[in-house]
């Protein structure tokens, strides 16, 4: 997608080139390092810094950047330099104080580079100097909560955050220092540093995780600057010895390491991403991992061009910077997949540097300019530089985000997330369904869940984590305990809990090994967008098949999203199907009633969080609720049969700390069934204007929906609208072929497609 | 304020100037009617559409307004004219095609005088005529809920809505339609129109209220255009026999007219308004009653300026527009005082005519200016087209919203509301301390409470009413059963409550005598702000005195907000004080259960509503909780016993419909107390950027706060903050001058000040 020529780099050529290129290293070391050892050669070039010096004061987005950087550090230099003994969690004074080191001493040393002015240098130097003489005598870190405890940091995990952004520092204050300083500062700092983060913690550096990407990075970066080929070596391919159990488990049931597994940074770079770019973990951690995987890529990419790094696995690194961009609300929020903090959005500054990198490797595509020129700011570097010219000279095409199929696994093999958007009279409205792998330790029990989304509204929601991080007060802002006993849940996602347990009985190992399975996706027409999928794993017996179209249609104001699900079971189960819609319940066409107390749904796998707010049937063969969230106004019609229990919900039981949100939900319970049907069709639709107190389509346009057919092979529903249009959705479930030919025949009337869907206008 | 020369005009005064108007209209009329009748003349006059369309194309303000309200118009003409039999209740159909229908012809009306298309003519009178078909055949309408049951609409206040815009409408018109039409649509539509809301409606014309001062307005304003002296007679003075029995209560309990009370437009101007401009019913009714108070008065003005109604009272119509803007939050949002929904604003088309009147006629103060120009639209008359050269011109200064106290009652003796404002490191504090009257049947039983922002968020809330204004799902629109049960109740505020009885335990007749009354505002010392009042009469035999101060300190980044409550009681009484905060718990200093399942804190007086999500109790003497709103932190620290009970609540019990929004609430409960005091300080702290995930300042700077002395005179608070700093607030309850001497001893201490307060740094 980003390169015209795409090169099939396999781990095995990589191998090579890394061997040729350390041969060549130990002939010409020394002559290189007498003659050719630049400095800064990382991020910052020589060449680079030439080019940006000659464009100050030419290029306002990179100016305005570099101004407010200045600022910044102009402002800590005043301040005074603070390098705390160790001893905060997250959120505590010595941790956010470390981390604004590390922050700030990376700017300070572009800056030395970018205005020549020596103070920056020296403050580097003086703040590294400080590091240098507490390090050697750093005890670990004294909170233990962590399998890899650091030193500057509770976890090592922080330990490698602070030297990925220290290696750039000192690269670009290499030349400022003298020869005996260098000596000081990596004997007594850098090298024991990468040792403590990799061979004295083998369990974080050994891994294929978020964890190990960052420590080898950290490693690789300072091995660049130090040009130390072997440390560069243990970065990309591991410890060659670690001692790691491979039948021991981290505190999420996984392995840390297989037998035989491959490690290092191209490890982690070729299982997490998918051939589409999609990282297994989720879009919150993607843009977590993305800074350490691109900007250690581009160091690699200038200082060992000859392992031509960005093309690794047709190029995954620079594709994923689109498909995280891709998963993202109309405001830029990234879609809370597994574990993810609301609000994390493409403004972070791990996504500045992806838009810029990607920019600048990737082929220039103009439609990141615009996304760059949201963000407001780039990168003081060559790629931030030529972005910020790009938008200088007007070249920036919007950023197009199309309903769009994202394969999750290593070779794309392992389910995957379906995006499907569509305009609406105000806002596109936008269908996330996740049909994924387990998504390794954040991953969720939540096999065919989806979100939904009007503009930067969630209109169903996805709970994300339950974590507040680096906020002190909620357990030390790290996840807390209903991250696990809520948050991972099933039931806390909008999607089918079989007897109140949760997908594979909630044990990561078994999940681990499976993956929902698509269907279908189909989105050839703009009007009829669908994603079907399949998941057999979670509840053994049981086989689960949710298909979710999104459609276009005359007499609506907006696209409406019908929801199938499939359910065939050899056994009777209880099935429940929670919807957590947010904003206000304004009303519904059955009976409820509401407890005088409220008590817990159930006692386990979440049900335990969920108070019951309200209980109720439909004798009309409709269950119909509509509510009311920012000034608009959306309803969910449901086919249920007077058996079926309708409740209502609020999340906050037995939750000691107010760590959760009180948030609503409405549950669809079918009891003692085998195979069953769950279909729905949500609206949004209307608008009131608390100004002119003027509510305008504040009801649903749907008056009857009803499954008017189904056995093992079809279904067919028919959609029956206030104004009495009625059209009929047909689908085909055990024959996904675009060119399959189907015919049923309902109450007399025979009805032809061909594929495996049809919307059909019924002419009464 | 607004006019430099101020003239005292008595009722007298007016009644003689409008009877001596009579007799001249009687000998002159009939010339006037064929020489001097000029239409338009109400809003727009005849010369003000020549200088309109002098100005056309130079003026973007008024240009952009009038494509805006062409635009719609035009659409609606497109549409036709649709003037369907009434039914319905607000938010239905006839209901909202009415409404809209006057608005258009109102429009279309201005449209016609400026733009001089005969097409906007024609649909007015095409419209009207519609209305003249039907009316004389309209039976009372439907609907029965309104105790003065319209014909177009279910309320006689919507006719009379109706009417006031529709007058504006014929006026424009009037020379467009030919004398039969005149004659056929004054005996058919605006004539019997007048007497329905009138001679048929005493209880509903007859009164001093708002709905009142709506018919009165819709009579003076058809009287107008029609020329007809007799009836803007009725309109000013009311109707000379009403038959109405002074014992009559409305729903509320209040007497719907006492004996001999005055009645017409000029009462209702006189009664409601305090001279401080402040409208007891709260600035929600305010603003709707400002449309009809402001548009007939204007149209007086005009067409009989020797009326000088504007000067009426001390020019209070235009002070209180003044007054009005200061009612509201930085987003100008009305404060949801009494009766009040919020997210109504200075942006609703009420206060677009307020401002540009206004100014007009009120000494053009330019700071208007700046809020017209945030409106974005202007009145289509002379006084919008003044504004919007004004703005052209560059004329407009900000709009300061200062630190402000408004009296209530007729003559400013019945107490009032004091707005503290303070700027804050983000954006401004401000306190809104309520003390005033009932506020008439709209008023809540909420002596004393408070409500708190920061910009326009809320961080204490103001629950406002519990109504989804013309959202038919609720209740048609209308009140809620849970305004009565829930919003208006005494808990439901940020104020004392006794024994689980509301405010004169909630009867409205009493409430209706009785107000607070003011003790101290001083905001002479910018750090310093301070209001004070008492409330005696709301529980019998107990005495209520209330100050809160917000202090600008060195060591807080925001200004803080200290809370005074002092009860004395003769007998001994259960005291609840509760705080609603919004947003998420983060932490306390004191230990709390949380229950398996909830119950309602009570069984009436709003108590039905609250779920008890925990209680506690905190042996350090303080009990401090802290918490998280839009990237926010707030804590509340407050001096408590180790008897006292600290309760957790939530919004939302015996709440059949989910009328209710489910917001938490912490609560101080003393029980089995005679004379107490609650002592708090709420801080607004910190913030939280997600997309950094870094938190700064998120904990609060209070360490210790003590009442160290108290008798029936004085109070002292020490303050003690984190890093040590103490500093003490001495207050005076019983002498309020400012110029009083007072002198205490403190362990051995004596502390002399002057005044009513003094904030003393402590050294140590």
């Amino acid at each position: 997608m980003f390169l015209k020529n795409k090169i099939q780099l396999t781990l095995a050529t990589l191998l090579v080139i890394v061997s040729s290129c350390k041969a060549q290293t130990k002939e010409t070391s020394n002559a290189k390092k007498i003659n050719n050892q630049e400095h800064p050669s990382l991020i910052l070039t020589k060449g680079g810094v030439e080019k940006i010096k000659a464009q100050l004061g030419t290029v306002p987005l990179f100016d305005e950047t570099l101004a407010k950087v200045k600022a910044e550090v102009d402002a800590e230099i005043l301040n005074g330099i603070e390098v705390p003994i160790p001893k905060d969690y997250s959120g505590g004074y010595t941790h956010e104080r470390h981390k604004k080191n590390f922050l700030i001493l990376q700017k300070a040393g572009v800056l030395y580079q970018i205005l020549d002015d020596e103070k920056y240098a020296k403050y580097v130097k003086d703040m590294l100097l400080e590091y240098a003489k507490i390090y050697p005598t750093l005890p670990i870190h004294p909170q233990t909560r962590s399998y890899a405890r650091g030193k500057l940091f509770w976890q090592s995990l922080n330990d490698s955050n602070w030297l990925v952004y220290v290696s750039q520092a000192y690269d670009c204050v290499y030349n400022y220092l003298t020869e005996k300083e260098h000596n000081l500062l990596e004997k007594d700092l850098f090298r024991p540093f990468a040792k403590y983060i990799s061979v004295d913690n083998p369990k974080f550096f050994n891994r294929v995780h978020n964890h190990a990407t960052w420590g080898n990075a950290a490693v690789g970066m300072i091995a660049l600057v130090m040009d130390d080929d072997k440390l560069l070596e243990t970065a990309l391919h591991g410890l060659k010895k670690d001692n790691i159990d491979p039948n021991e488990k981290d505190d999420d049931g996984a392995f840390i390491k297989k037998k035989g597994q491959k490690v290092g940074f191209l490890a982690n770079l070729e299982e997490p991403f998918s051939p589409d770019g999609y990282f297994t973990e989720g879009p919150y951690y993607q843009r977590y991992a993305m800074y350490p995987f691109l900007v250690f890529s581009e160091a690699l990419q200038n200082v060992k061009p000859e392992l031509k790094i960005l093309e690794y696995k047709d190029a995954v690194l620079l594709k994923s910077i689109n498909t995280l961009l891709n998963l993202t609300d109309a405001d830029g929020n990234f879609f809370p997949l597994n574990d993810g903090q609301k609000g994390m959005s493409y403004y972070s500054r791990e996504l500045v540097s992806a838009v810029d990198i990607g920019y600048y490797f990737g082929g220039k595509q103009t439609d990141l300019l615009s996304i760059a020129k949201d963000q407001g700011e780039v990168l003081l570097d060559d790629t931030g530089l030529s972005v910020a010219m790009g938008i200088r000279d007007g070249l920036e095409t919007p950023f197009v985000k199309k309903s769009i199929n994202l394969s999750d696994g290593k070779n794309g093999d392992e389910g995957g997330v379906a995006i499907l958007r569509a305009e609406g009279s105000k806002e596109e409205l936008t269908l996330v369904l996740k049909y994924t792998a387990q998504g390794s330790s954040h991953g969720h029990y939540d096999k065919l869940s989806f979100s939904y989304y009007e503009g930067g509204n969630e209109v169903i929601q996805d709970y994300g984590m339950a974590r507040f991080v680096n906020i002190q007060q909620k357990g030390g802002g790290n996840y807390l305990k209903e991250n696990t006993t809520w948050a991972k849940q099933t039931i806390a996602h909008n999607t089918i809990n079989q007897n109140e347990t949760s997908d594979f009985n909630g044990n990561f190992e078994i999940g681990n090994l499976n993956h929902s399975d698509k269907y279908l996706f189909d989105v050839s027409n703009p009007n009829i967008q669908v994603i079907s999928a399949t998941e057999v794993n979670a509840y053994p017996g049981t086989e689960l098949h949710r298909t979710m179209a999104l459609i276009k249609a005359a007499n609506f104001e907006n696209p409406y999203l019908l929801d199938i699900y499939k359910i065939n079971s050899k056994t009777e189960n209880q099935y429940d199907l929670p919807y957590y819609y947010l904003g206000q319940l304004m009303s519904t066409n059955f009976k409820y009633t509401k407890p005088d107390e409220l008590k817990p749904l159930g006692t386990k796998s979440g049900y335990q969080h969920l108070w019951v707010e309200g209980e109720g049937k439909s004798d009309s063969g409709l269950a119909k609720i509509s509510w009311f969230n920012k000034e608009r106004f959306y309803s969910l019609t449901s086919v249920v049969s007077n058996k079926d229990d309708l409740i209502f919900t609020r999340i906050g039981a037995h939750d000691p700390d107010f760590n959760l949100r009180n948030d609503p939900g409405f549950m669809i319970r079918k009891k003692n069934s085998k195979d069953s049907y769950f279909v729905s069709l949500l609206e949004s639709h209307g608008h009131y204007d608390p100004v002119n107190e003027i509510a305008t389509n504040a009801f649903s346009n749907i008056k009857n929906l009803n499954i008017v057919f189904n056995n093992d092979d079809y279904i067919a529903i028919s959609i029956k609208t206030e104004n009495g249009n009625t059209s009929m959705f047909l689908f085909s479930f055990n024959d996904n072929s675009k060119t399959s030919k189907h015919q049923i025949k309902i109450e007399d009337k025979t009805y032809d497609w061909i594929g495996v869907y049809q919307l059909t206008e019924i002419n009464k």
